[in-house]
C-alpha cells in the first residue's frame, strides 16, 4: 500500500510502431520522438517503443506484450486501405473480437471522396477503412481516410493512428493529449515551447538548469529541430488559474536568461518570425539566392500572408544569372569566384536596386557534396545584407552534408538581418 | 518439416536501443534506420526494434525476452563510463555471469588517454569501461573508449555497440556485417522501388493486385510520400539468378500496368528524374514561380550536381516584381489577376527570354489559406510551359492546405514538362 500522501504512481505508457517501411531503415520514425517529447513533461512514464514490421503475428505480439505492461499504448501505422495494412485487424485478433463496420465512416468516406473527386468511383479498397474491431471507439480522423480509434486490451488503453505525420500530429494533439492529462490526475495543462536559434542543447540545459530545480512546478523539456533547440515548459495544476501563473513566472526567468536566443514559441518558424517582424515595422525582405536555390525564399513564403514581407526572389545559380538578374559583373566573377564577400555584397545590392524591398539577403557558398577546393572547402558560404544604411557581409564556415549546409546558410542570412533589427532598435 | 528444396529460413535479427535521450525524444535514433537499410538487403528477417530508457529492470527485460526470440541482435548504448551507462552489466546479469576485466583494455585505454591528453591522469570512472560480461567476445572500438563486444545468451548472439553514430558506424561496417552476411547462407534477396505519381495508393494497390496474387516469389510494399506513392517489390530465391529472374519478370508486368504513373525507381525523386531527363538531353529548365515561393527551385536544386540542368530562378509574387523581373505588363495584371492563363503563358515566356534556358516553368494561384474568392478558390493554380515550340498551359484545382496545394503545384507544373518530353519522345 502507498501512503495516502503519496502521489499515484506514472501511468505506464509505451509506443508501437508498425510498417516494412521503418523496420527496414526506408523512413524514420519520427513521430515518436515528437510525441515522447510532449508526453515526457506531463510526467509520464515513457518505457518502451516497439518497432515491428508489417507481419501480422509480429503486430499481435507486440499488442498483447503490451497490453499486461501498460496503462496506454500510442500505436502508428497499417491504418491504410492496401493489403499490407494488418494494424485494425491485428488488434481484433489480439483483443478476440470480430471486425465490424462502422457505418458512420462508410458515410463520411463517400463524401470525402466526392469532394475530392467528384465524379470519379470511390475505389472499393477504401471502404477496408471504415473496419474497426468491435467494442472499439471511434476517435475519426480530420485529414485522412483511415479512422483513429481507441480499444481497451486487458490492462491497457490502446490509441490506433495512422502513422502519415501530419495526420498522426493533428490526432496526438486533439485526440490524445487531453486523455493523458486527465490520466495523470491534474485538470488542466499549459506549455509553452521557447525556440531557441545560435545556442546549443548543452549550454541551453545549463542555463536553465538553476531555473529548472528551483521550480518543480514547472517540468521542463528539450528538444533539436536542426538548426534550432526547443525548450518545453509545461504546468500541470488543478486549475487553469495556478497553472497559468506558473508557467508565465517560469517562462519570464527564462526568456532573461536565454536572451536573443528565443526567436519565438509555440511552432513559429525562424523565418516566419523575422517576416512578422518586418511586416510589423512596415519592411519587406528580398533574397537573391546562389547555393541555397530557393530554399530561404521557400522558408520566407511557407507561412500564409508572406506576401505582406516578400514580394519576390532571385535565385541565380549561374554566373550568367548573377550578372543578368543581378548586375555582378562578369569580370569580378571570373576574377575572385562566385563565392566572395565581393560578389555577395553586389548580389545583395543588385536584387535591392532592382526588387525595391527594403532589405535584401545574399548567399553565395559551397553546399557540396563536390564544388569544395583547398581554399574554399565544403561548407564555406558568403553571406550578405543590404538595406538602407548599407551593406554588410559575413563569412560562414559550415559543417554537414549538402542539405545542413544550405538549410544552415538560410538561418545565417536571417540571423544577419534579426541582429541589423536588433541593433537599431537597441 | 520443410521441403528439401525450400532455402533455409533466413536468420531472425532484432534491434535494441538503449537510452533515456531517446526514449525522451531528446534525440532520434538513426543508428538503426541506416543499419534496417543495409541489412535488409541481405535477406536477414528483421522482426523488431526495441527502446528503452536506462532503467536496469527495462534493458535486463527487453535482452531476456529478444535471446530466446532472434538469432542476432544488435544493441546500442549505454557502455559508456557514467552511472547512467548500464548495458554491460545488465547484459551479465541476463545472462547470469559476473563482470570481469579486460585488462589488454585496460592497457589500451592508458595509452589512448596519453595520446589524446598527455600529461593528465586517466580518470577512474573511465576504467569502468574495461568490465564486460564473462564469456564475452571484445571486439574493440576504434574510434572510442568503450569496447564493442559479442555475447551469446540463450540462442540469441548479442552485438553490443556504443550508441554515439560515428563509433556504431564504424563497428557496424567492419565488425558486424561481415559476421552477418556469412550467416545469411545461400538466401539473396533483389529489391526495387517504383516511384509513382499521379495515382492513389488504393488504385496502385488495386493495379497491381493481380500481379502481386499470382506471383508470391515477389513480396509488395506500399508507401506513401505526398503527392506520390511508392510501391516495392522484393524477391528472396536461393540463388541470385533466380532472383534477378523473379524481380525482373514481375517488375516489368507493373511497369506495364502502370504505365507512366512510373516516373523512377529506387530514392530518386520526381524533381530529381525530370532534371537528369533534362541534363541527358543537354537542356536546361528555369522557374517562374509566384505562389509556390521558390519551393519548386529548391526541389529541382537540392539535389548535388544541379547545376547541370537549372541556372536559376525568378520568385515573383508581387505584381510589380511579375512587371520588372519578368515583362508581364501591369494593366494586363490590373485587368485579369494574377491567376490568369495569360498571366501565367507571359510568366513563362518572359522566364526563358531572361533566362536563356530551354524550358520554363510558370506557376501562379492561391495556396491559401487567404485569398480564395467565389471564382478562384483556395487552390486554383496556373501551370504554363514555355519550350522552343511554344507555350502551353494548364488549370489546375488542388484540393488542402497551403503546403499541400503548394506541392502539387510544384509537382503540376514538372508534370506539364513531363508530358510534353514524353510527347516529343512518341
Amino acid at each position: 500500500m502507498t501512503s495516502p500522501s503519496a502521489p499515484p504512481p506514472a501511468p505506464i505508457i509505451e509506443f508501437i510502431v508498425t510498417g516494412d517501411e521503418v523496420m527496414r531503415g526506408l523512413i524514420a520514425d519520427t513521430n515518436t520522438a515528437m510525441t515522447a517529447s510532449r508526453l515526457y513533461p506531463l510526467g509520464l512514464s515513457l518505457r518502451r517503443t516497439t518497432v515491428v514490421g508489417d507481419r501480422g503475428e509480429d503486430i499481435r505480439r507486440a499488442l498483447l506484450e503490451t497490453s499486461v505492461r501498460a496503462d496506454f499504448c500510442i500505436v502508428s501505422g497499417g491504418l491504410g486501405p492496401t493489403s499490407d495494412d494488418l494494424t485494425a485487424a491485428c488488434a481484433a485478433e489480439a483483443k478476440g473480437v470480430r471486425m465490424v463496420t462502422h457505418q458512420p465512416w462508410i458515410a463520411h468516406l463517400h463524401e470525402r471522396w466526392a469532394k475530392i473527386r467528384p465524379g470519379e468511383p470511390l475505389p472499393k479498397n477504401n471502404l477496408r477503412q471504415a473496419d474497426v474491431p468491435d467494442t472499439a471507439e471511434v476517435l475519426g480522423n480530420p485529414n485522412g481516410s483511415a479512422p483513429a480509434f481507441a480499444l481497451q486490451i486487458d490492462r491497457c488503453l490502446f490509441f490506433f493512428l495512422p502513422g502519415v505525420p501530419r495526420e498522426y500530429h493533428a490526432l496526438i494533439q486533439d485526440l490524445v493529449m487531453p486523455r493523458l492529462v486527465a490520466a495523470t490526475g491534474n485538470a488542466v495543462l499549459r506549455s509553452r515551447i521557447l525556440h531557441c536559434y545560435g545556442v546549443t542543447e548543452s549550454r541551453l540545459d545549463e542555463l536553465v538548469t538553476p531555473i529548472r530545480e528551483a521550480h518543480p512546478e514547472v517540468r521542463f523539456g528539450f528538444r533539436t529541430r536542426f538548426p534550432e533547440n526547443h525548450v518545453t515548459l509545461v504546468a500541470l495544476a488543478a486549475d487553469a488559474v495556478t497553472a497559468e501563473a506558473n508557467l508565465a513566472r517560469v517562462e519570464a526567468m527564462c526568456r532573461q536568461i536565454l536572451g536573443s536566443f528565443v526567436y519565438g514559441h509555440d511552432g513559429v518558424t525562424f523565418a516566419q518570425a523575422m517576416g512578422e517582424r518586418l511586416a510589423a515595422r512596415g519592411e519587406t525582405v528580398c533574397c537573391a539566392e546562389s547555393c541555397t536555390g530557393g530554399l530561404l525564399t521557400q522558408l520566407l513564403t511557407e507561412v500564409g500572408g508572406s506576401s505582406k514581407w516578400t514580394a519576390g526572389a532571385f535565385v541565380t545559380y549561374s554566373y550568367e544569372l548573377k550578372t543578368s538578374m543581378l548586375g555582378v559583373p562578369k569580370e569580378l566573377l571570373e576574377k575572385q569566384g562566385a563565392v566572395s564577400e565581393s560578389v555577395a555584397r553586389l548580389m545583395a545590392e543588385g536584387a535591392r536596386e532592382r526588387s525595391g524591398a527594403t532589405w535584401t539577403l545574399a548567399i553565395t557558398g559551397i553546399a557540396g557534396p563536390g564544388g569544395g577546393t583547398a581554399d574554399k572547402p565544403v561548407g564555406t558560404v558568403w553571406l550578405a545584407l543590404c538595406g538602407p544604411r548599407g551593406t554588410v557581409a559575413r563569412l560562414a564556415k559550415y559543417r554537414g552534408d549538402r542539405g545542413q549546409v544550405r538549410m544552415q546558410s538560410a538561418f545565417g542570412a536571417l540571423q544577419l538581418l534579426r541582429e541589423q533589427l536588433d541593433h537599431e532598435a537597441s
